[in-house]
């Protein structure tokens, strides 16, 4: 069997490379240019969530991969526009400046217009699913995911909390994670399901758990990663005086939650036996990783 | 048979009412506030194109009501992002304060986002179109309309000629009108043709005439208009020097240029006969208003 970082490294590879396929089917500007900066690199893990869940199902890759790609332009419009100034602010994104550094901020909010606009117009490729049906199934949700039910309306109340008169307890914390970090993971774990008209609840349970496992592991991160690896501005968050899943648990806390959650995101994959041994792997990865 | 004026406002207030509703499905935030706020009012002229084109192809409005509220939250989401200060900068829009002066600048960015995001939601309902190929070509086209070989390259041309060394000829201007407005109208115009898997051609011969019109009644009004009227500021192409269609042909070369585009316009309907005089009283309307 194939191991999970080999996995992770084939699905970033293959995923990377429709991104920028499709992404050079735009005519030239400087808005492809930044499109194509914004897209490069990152461990690619939602797009490795669609193609694995995708071949729990029976679906290859060559079937799925333009839903991979599609999830991974979402993910990096959102980084474009979260990183403007009126937002987090951040001049540094994967160890390279942000794309309104590079560039500037009007190039990077119709750079984000445009990596969301490609990402709905790969779900219309014959290889974002095998059928008409399965396309829009993953439209219909990927918009109720990403938008003002989801990652955006998470992103919404994260600024909200900003300027808030008391700090978030834990239900708000994992209220807005669900919506910023949670929603496109479990968007990605459920696609293959959704893809061949399965019940997805099996890969709903895992993902919510992944979900806030891997923001949890983020937040650590933020306070123990190394700037090197992480490749962004550290302990931002504590800087900002922002309740995190850390400040609310204590780092040791936090650590004891990450491993219950893991656990349990490995326990709902019963359904899929041996079969998603990979997914199990990923789970634990999560919180294992150094950037 | 229904005049146009009559028309337009019949199919104004069905799609803001359609637009409103999918909005208010949301789970309530400064967001989806916002995002009421912006789709509110206008002349909804694309989304009358959407429910003309497709009465032309025997579909009612009842099955196409979805894809015309699509592409109004599209141009929704473009004028909130065109609007912000690292945009064009404007504090009014259709005679009231824009989102980022009424709210602030991280919630105008987030607001076009999931208004953008709505957008291809909508076009997953069982109202965009009577068939999932229907749906389908509509989010392939809307993709391409309005993305970073469209509207948003339309927008990257019209930054980059503010910072050019020589003001733009009538062919770059005529380029970056296409993207800019061009495209999301010949979309709506074709619609019909493509829910109903018709030869979409006369519509887009119609449609291109009728934006470029369009574009060039915009500038002359921009000079000649009457700030009440308009709901904008104006003249403010002018104050920056930029070219446009007025500016390179003057007011009565500009006004003779629209007059035979609205004929070749209306010309271009010839295969649709006497069904297609609403269309072809919208174009003489497009030169014709003050607003």
């Amino acid at each position: 069997m194939t191991s999970f970082p080999a996995a992770l490294s084939a699905a970033a590879d293959r995923v990377e490379a429709r991104l920028q396929a499709e992404i050079a089917t735009l005519p030239p500007s400087v808005v492809r240019d930044a499109m194509a900066y914004a897209a490069r690199g990152g461990k690619k893990l939602r797009g490795f969530l669609v193609l694995e869940s995708a071949r729990l199902h029976g679906i290859a890759p060559e079937q799925a991969v333009a839903a991979a790609a599609a999830i991974e332009a979402i993910h990096a419009y959102s980084l474009v526009h979260d990183d403007l100034p009126a937002m987090d602010d951040d001049d540094l994104r994967r160890g390279q400046p942000t794309v309104h550094v590079k560039w500037d901020e009007a190039t990077a909010i119709l750079t984000g217009d445009a990596l969301q606009t490609l990402a709905f117009g790969l779900l219309a490729r014959p290889d974002a699913a095998p059928t008409d049906a399965g396309r829009l199934t993953l439209l219909a949700t990927l918009a109720h995911a990403s938008g003002g039910a989801g990652m955006v309306l998470g992103q919404a109340l994260d600024i909200a909390a900003e300027t808030a008169a008391t700090p978030l307890d834990l239900d708000a914390i994992t209220a807005l994670q669900a919506g910023k970090t949670g929603a496109l993971i479990e968007w990605s774990a459920c696609a293959g399901a959704r893809m061949a008209g399965a019940d997805p609840a099996a890969l709903i349970a895992y993902a919510q758990a992944l979900g806030l496992a891997f923001q949890i592991a983020d937040d650590l991160l933020d306070i123990e990663g190394d700037i090197a690896l992480a490749g962004k501005r550290l302990q931002k968050d504590e800087k900002a005086g922002k309740a995190t899943f850390v400040s609310l648990l204590g780092i040791d806390g936090a650590k004891a939650r990450a491993r219950d959650l893991v656990a349990q995101a490995q326990d709902a994959l019963a359904p899929y036996s041996a079969d998603a041994d990979i997914l199990r792997q990923a789970a634990q990865f999560v919180i294992a990783r150094k950037g």
